[in-house]
């Protein structure tokens, strides 16, 4: 028996997100159901993360253990003809026996999208619709001092768990490609909304409603009332994991 | 009454093309059945061509007769709130009054999409997957030979009734960007499913079963069997017209 690590992609908006719910299909309940098939019997798969119905993955992780030691290459190949048309397995690899997808992550990207102009419809349910024109480097002006070790309270929604609210953010920034917006965070961490939080906020410093130099005001205020709204699930996605 | 010119946008994977058919729901039978919700009558719209099952598009060119009058800002924000997600109005404009979507076209530009490396859900439909590494040297080496005014015969399938098979051809080019293929083409018009058969033989040429050297003996042999195979419809799409 070796643990592996699967990186599968998924377009979220057919799901309720990662974790197995009782009212709704799950990512989970799909990548389980193909192990199955392939291994002829239930397969325990542990994520990197919940993530909420709508949101989307571009490389997700998942450790499991291999009972059958079958080879990497076939189990991505086999997983593909099991799973539906928005999940794809991507690669696998051998890990250390006490490798979890969950507490070994060491840092994640988030990216958020955002898209102005016309309607488009190859962007639906896959980038937020914002009928204003951005200021990329106000933006930026205000997320350089987000950057570092802070609690970040104040981009948490109420309703988590989590006692500490420490986070180290190593990137946070807006980007522009043709009418799309990508704004990127990197961190040790996220809590619950956060990067919806946060990308809720750049939109208010963009529109004025939030002074470009109050980042570190809204952080010390340790309250989500400062800070902006809650941007929809169907604008964000998982980007990368690192270990 | 005035005549107008629409452009839509459109997803082509749940829809049989363009045209009404009788069996199966066509992007033209969606439009027309907001166009009555938005007049309370019977709208006759005429596109700039036929589409085949499928096929997507960015910009597609429709004509119509306004009878009411209406502001062309409105019509697009009417459209798209009776229109399906996958399709959407983009902008209106007036023309002339003997104005017409498919006779008055000077230039088309389709584009055809193809990816290479890991399965990807987000292009599902959206792009054709192609197994083999892509040379774009060797590709462009044999397209500029097509360029100019030729009988395209042989990149026309059976079954067309045209009987003029004399395109002149401004664009033909492979590009790359990250993991994506395009191949751009630009002609005054198309032969039936003339882009998808020269892409197939942009990848024949590709893989060495059709020689870089040999449009123009392709060309003059006007038979079909000499050209590659007829891709997909799922990676094409019409990407400009110019009247």
């Amino acid at each position: 028996m070796s643990r592996k690590m699967l990186t599968i992609s998924y377009i979220g908006t057919n799901y309720c997100g990662w974790q197995v719910q009782k009212n709704g299909l799950s990512v989970q309940e799909c990548v389980c159901n193909a192990f199955y098939k392939l291994y002829g019997c239930d397969v325990s798969v542990t994520g990197c993360s919940r993530t909420d119905s709508g949101v989307h993955a571009i490389n997700y992780c998942l450790h499991f253990d291999d009972t059958k030691s079958l080879d990497n290459i076939k189990i991505v190949k086999a997983l593909n003809v099991y799973l539906p048309d928005d999940i794809a397995a991507i690669s696998c690899v051998d890990v250390k026996s006490d490798f979890h997808a969950r507490y070994s992550c060491k840092e994640k990207t988030y990216k958020y999208k955002i898209y102005i102009g016309e309607r488009n419809p190859f962007l639906n349910n896959r980038a937020y619709r914002y009928y204003k024109d951005i200021d990329i480097e106000k933006i930026n002006n205000f997320a350089k001092n987000l950057l570092g070790k802070h609690d970040f309270t104040s981009f948490c929604s109420a309703g988590s768990s989590v006692e500490d609210k420490v986070r180290t953010l190593k990137e946070a920034y807006a980007s522009v490609e043709d009418d799309v917006i990508t704004f990127t965070f990197t961190a040790d961490g996220f809590l619950y909304n956060m990067v919806r939080i946060l990308s809720g906020t750049f939109l208010a410093v963009n529109e004025g409603k939030i002074n470009e130099n109050d980042a570190i005001r809204i952080l010390e205020s340790k309250s989500r009332e400062m800070a902006g709204n809650t941007l929809p699930a169907h604008g964000l996605y998982l980007y990368n994991i690192k270990y």
